[in-house]
């Protein structure tokens, strides 16, 4: 693989809503994208039903979680959070190292029959600190893309949000702006630490709390940091 | 007093620069405010520069802590954390049934020597919800303003940040957003019931972390909601 040529994304849990948005924009930016399921028959369904709304040259595939995991070396993670543990533990002997485990898991209460405007305490601090602790070595976690609408990510327009990249390895967490940036309308920003993620987590509780009270499909933007804290 | 005659507001804590920045907006707008302070000659001096930065006509004065809640009814506590509870207590007896603590308090670390970009557990969900724990009957706790920079509150600019406040009393919630619309720039939206003030508050820790390591005085903005859920 040339440096030029680009890493396949495989998306996890990539038949809801969210792992469609996000495979959606990235297979317009030109991205090859393998969507993952625990069924590939249903991957490939929802591959060929994102093809169908990026044209005709988009690259996407679907495979079962574990073959689409050892096919890419980018893999996004949009499941929900409880089913995120039992699916890294699956599919750790097919991540390879130096692989990047992008995680948009949010603890909603929902996992336990609570309302999703509320989260659930998780030891680690934060569902992507979980995660970082069940990835095998060499394997980098970062967090991001929790704040995004999944019903604007499978829209057409721009979406007005900005996504926080958290993350301890500095090289995983700008390839993830770097992603982050090719959705059109998003601006990327380095949030520092995974430890931080504990708050991105939260922060989704509060715009479903939002979502559901004004009827919105509420981002966030971060104001007043200066023009090279964006990409 | 007329329903027309603005009601006093009192910033307890007012000496600090969040409350210095908010009563400079607010004295702008025309509102009547009363600086409070441990100390009465301080909250006197605080109000002379207030004045100073804010016209001849502003009405500012400033009182001891428990004189200034006395003589108000709007209460905003912009104190350290680690000075919360202890203020509320002492003020407990000067507070007026019907008043409104309108509470701005974010449970840094820095209260117990750590990080301003962490926060602590607080046994009652948050900041707020201690407050409303300590108030007595008859006194509303809303939560608001944890995520206005002070040094943009105290200059002259237009703020770019959204006011998001919390609280279970409806009166006291829509009035805190009008008085949050009062600020230049920002727009003041009803994030529910106080045990969100949780997320208001860890908002502050992530835009501390934004603000070091990004040089900037950040804030954030809701997209994506209707337009009459902001004022």
């Amino acid at each position: 693989m040339t440096p030029t040529d680009p890493r396949p994304i495989a998306v996890l849990g990539g038949t809801g809503p969210a792992g469609m948005g996000l495979a959606l924009r990235w297979a317009r930016a030109g991205e090859i994208i393998i969507i993952g399921s625990r069924d590939a028959r249903r991957a490939e369904d929802t591959a060929d039903r994102i093809k169908l709304k990026a044209g005709n040259q988009a690259k996407v595939s679907g495979m079962e979680n574990s073959a689409a995991c050892a096919a890419a070396d980018l893999l996004v993670l949009t499941v929900p959070f409880e089913g995120q543990a039992a699916l890294i533990k699956q599919l750790k002997p097919a991540m390879r190292p130096g692989s990047i485990l992008i995680d948009a898991t949010v603890p909603l209460a929902t996992a336990v029959g609570g309302r999703a405007s509320r989260t659930l305490g998780v030891w680690q601090g934060s569902a992507s600190q979980q995660a970082a602790e069940l990835v095998p070595t060499g394997v980098a976690a970062v967090a991001a893309f929790h704040n995004l609408s999944a019903e604007l990510l499978n829209g057409d327009g721009l979406l007005d949000c900005d996504v926080i990249v958290c993350g301890d390895d500095a090289h995983a967490n700008q390839l993830t702006r770097t992603l982050a940036a090719k959705i059109p309308g998003v601006r990327a920003i380095d949030g520092g630490k995974l430890e931080n993620a504990r708050i991105l987590e939260q922060i989704t509780a509060l715009l479903i709390g939002l979502n559901i009270r004004h009827k919105g499909h509420g981002g966030i933007r971060i104001t007043g940091l200066p023009p090279e804290a964006y990409l």
